[in-house]
């Protein structure tokens, strides 16, 4: 398919719809919105104009116009994905959300809140700060992401092990389609099963079905009571044995398991002058548990403290003051952006394994980093299964080599991956960067299925186009 | 469209595919297969074959066939639906899965269970007993439907207040699709990013887009404190009004909140011979709470009870043993098969409205009763917003006249629900029963996004034809 550029006149209907100042032709101004965090320059693309509408209104005015011109458009948020997903990889027009960051409603009657897409996850619950309710969203981005990215991506995050991920507290969505309708799917309704669960469709669809407008979210009671644990094991493979005993051995759902081996605490920890009295240990698991009462949050740590402690921790240290719990938690987000700055030649993934495999994956990430002579280290969210293997070019390896190697190691990590029974993504999605290997994970059959829908939605194939699959 | 007709050719390979004994055309047999448990003649429609296959394989050479020569196929379960879901309303061939009954694994190690689609719901927990884990559906039918009904439907039922449906208990389908092709859908993995959620649109999809032959789903940790109270009210508006307060005001999210007027626990106690001391009461709030930890269930159903008092309740009862919490269960699960013998013209009505509208919706329904002359009893999962209205044929009408009134009131209580920020299904579907109302819920675009699906997964539209929407 061949796509047309946005000209002159193009343009002036643009203006027109979202008015002079949202509209953005600037080459110094637009390159912001070429890239994600993803650090490799391949994946970058320039678009030919960005617009910042501030009305759903104005949106779907601007989809008409595409869809009849044939314009590609591809929605963006705070741009912190790590796919690719908000990336104009065939140019044309990029359609920020940032200007449409308002609170809508919080209603407190149905411990719901209306949000618009522009509006920064975290917050959300500052916001909620007094009122004893929260939005357990919480991706590591949590202080820059916006809730119409998490949306799009359907992120998970640091507590998604207790909590699920955001497409469980999405009840409601207003969507424009790509053919420039706007369409209210849901609503604050807790149960509803009328017609197709369109909105669970468009959540996690990586703005290829849709630009979001506005979200209801649901809202939960506030733990008051919280108690981290730091664990610390001598490697790797015992401290993610211990993952699924948590769960299935202490039969206590946690709120967080996350892991992070030596490379990642230390590199974090140097990226933010941190300095934890015991970083130097093989590997961690940070272990969070929330609730309200005292008592029965301190006994169900106590529990995983010891079922730690009897799975060879070294030493279990408690975080039950915010300060602390902050301090680490601090650190396990920035893995990935002191990453980006150390070794800018990766591959940050994003691999998920029924949680139980979770330690049959160790060896194959030893294999891949021996056979490719190669950094392999690895964090993220284990009570999820969830992985964030990170391939790092060695600095002996030319770029050419390097570019050889992060393919075939990444065909070697997905296929250990899919024979665990696991997959691609658990939260960062496939956008450009993986979509060459869905073949691999996906039957031609489930693949025409997810063809068919997109071109239901979008039959120009304009939204967001060559993300996930290609269309022929 | 027009089907074609079962053939005796057509018949010969049916039976060279599923075998012999498990192909049904004798008339007395295949009539069971002609309704569900709604109790109007007029949504019943005879199948011209049953078939009863074992494996997927044959289910997807059963589905190439029909596709081939434009024969339509009615995915059935147990029957128990209450929105014609199952009904082959224009004949063809029924697939009944209840031969499919086997329990494939239990993953202890993933906390998941992988079933075939006939098990009954039921029986999931009777085999999980021993282990300290459960599935947390719970529909009102548990102790007849079948698992693959209740993700057909997304079954909401009785715990959904704390569990929510079905729909996030199920981490993986195969799936025949109606062009016969087997597809597996998720995994056990409990995060999962990589392309559209298919697995999520099947869920609730009513038996349109595909045939489930296996499920995988989640287990929890059993709590092992539960509590149930018994609210009294002096009448209906009293007693919803409390529900939103449970949560908003006592920042407890209960397992469940169901409500039942006066004359539906009536009518269901004399239809089980039983007598509650209290029925005589105006309605009622039946409440429950789980936990682990025996103080806080308590102190939480404490909370409740105060909170019912505070809010005019009568009196509240504890009843903290099984069998005294088994016998008013009872009551609640029997309420709509009581109905149907003492009233068998009636419509069973599953709206759903934001929680904190429900006491809005309450008048309308008087309203109703007397505007029409007709009984309008009411019960249902009032923490969900989502309540089991029924429209009662008033003896004196003519059934002319019942069918008239039936029509007019539905709307009335449909543009009410809508109105509320409500729509019309909770968790029984649209089937046949509901599907003239959607227009006046759904926007054209949203209708056409859903048509465009459904041609995508069933080009011919072979597949559970004349469900939720008409194509054309």
């Amino acid at each position: 398919m061949k796509y047309n550029p946005v000209t002159e006149e193009i343009l002036a209907e643009l203006r027109e719809i979202v008015g002079d100042k949202n509209v953005m032709t600037d080459e110094e101004k637009i390159e912001a919105y070429s890239h994600d965090e993803i650090p490799a320059e391949q994946y970058a693309h320039m678009p030919e104009v960005v617009l910042t509408p501030n009305t759903a209104e104005e949106i779907a005015a601007v989809m008409k116009l595409a869809n009849r011109e044939l314009i590609p458009v591809t929605p963006s948020g705070a741009r912190s994905g790590l796919s690719g997903g908000a990336i104009p990889e065939h140019g044309g027009i990029v359609i920020s959300v940032e200007n449409m960051d308002e609170v809508v409603e919080i209603d407190y009657d149905n411990l719901m809140m209306v949000l618009e897409p522009g509006v920064i996850t975290n917050n959300v619950n500052e916001m909620l700060e007094e009122s004893g309710l929260f939005f357990a969203g919480y991706p590591m981005s949590v202080e820059t992401c916006y809730l119409g990215g998490n949306i799009a991506e359907n992120a998970g995050g640091g507590k998604a092990v207790k909590y699920g991920v955001t497409g469980r507290y999405v009840m409601g969505l207003e969507v424009v389609t790509p053919t420039g309708e706007i369409v209210q799917l849901g609503g604050k309704r807790v149960k509803d099963v009328t017609g197709y669960d369109l909105k669970q469709l468009i959540v996690g669809s990586e703005g290829t079905l849709g630009i979001v407008t506005k979200a209801i979210i649901k809202l939960l009671p506030k733990p008051t009571q919280r108690v981290g644990l730091l664990a610390l094991f001598k490697d790797e493979a015992t401290a993610i044995s211990t993952v699924p005993k948590i769960m299935t051995e202490g039969r206590i759902i946690p709120t967080s398991i996350e892991f992070m081996d030596k490379l990642s605490v230390k590199t974090s920890c140097e990226y933010l002058n941190e300095h934890l009295p015991y970083q130097e240990a093989g590997a961690m698991l940070l272990i969070e548990v929330d609730g309200n009462k005292e008592d029965i949050v301190n006994a169900d740590s106590e529990t995983i403290g010891e079922l730690c402690l009897d799975n060879d921790a070294i030493e279990v240290y408690v975080a039950d003051n915010h300060t602390t719990r902050e301090r680490i938690w601090s650190v396990r987000r920035n893995i990935a952006e002191a990453f980006k700055v150390v070794s800018p030649h990766q591959s940050l993934e994003d691999i998920v394994v029924p949680t139980a495999n979770i330690p049959k994956l160790m060896p194959y990430l030893d294999d891949i980093s021996e056979k490719y002579e190669i950094k392999v280290p690895c964090y993220g969210h284990a009570g999820d299964g969830n992985l964030h293997a990170t391939l790092v070019k060695n600095p002996d390896h030319s770029m050419e080599e390097w570019f050889e190697i992060e393919e075939e190691a990444l065909a070697d990590l997905y296929q250990a991956t899919k024979e665990l029974g696991g997959t691609l993504s658990g939260e960062h999605g496939i956008g450009s960067k993986r979509k060459k290997y869905m073949e691999m994970m996906m039957s031609p059959a489930e693949l025409n299925l997810m063809r068919g829908i997109k071109k239901a939605f979008d039959p120009n194939n304009i939204m967001n186009p060559g993300k996930i699959f290609d269309l022929e």
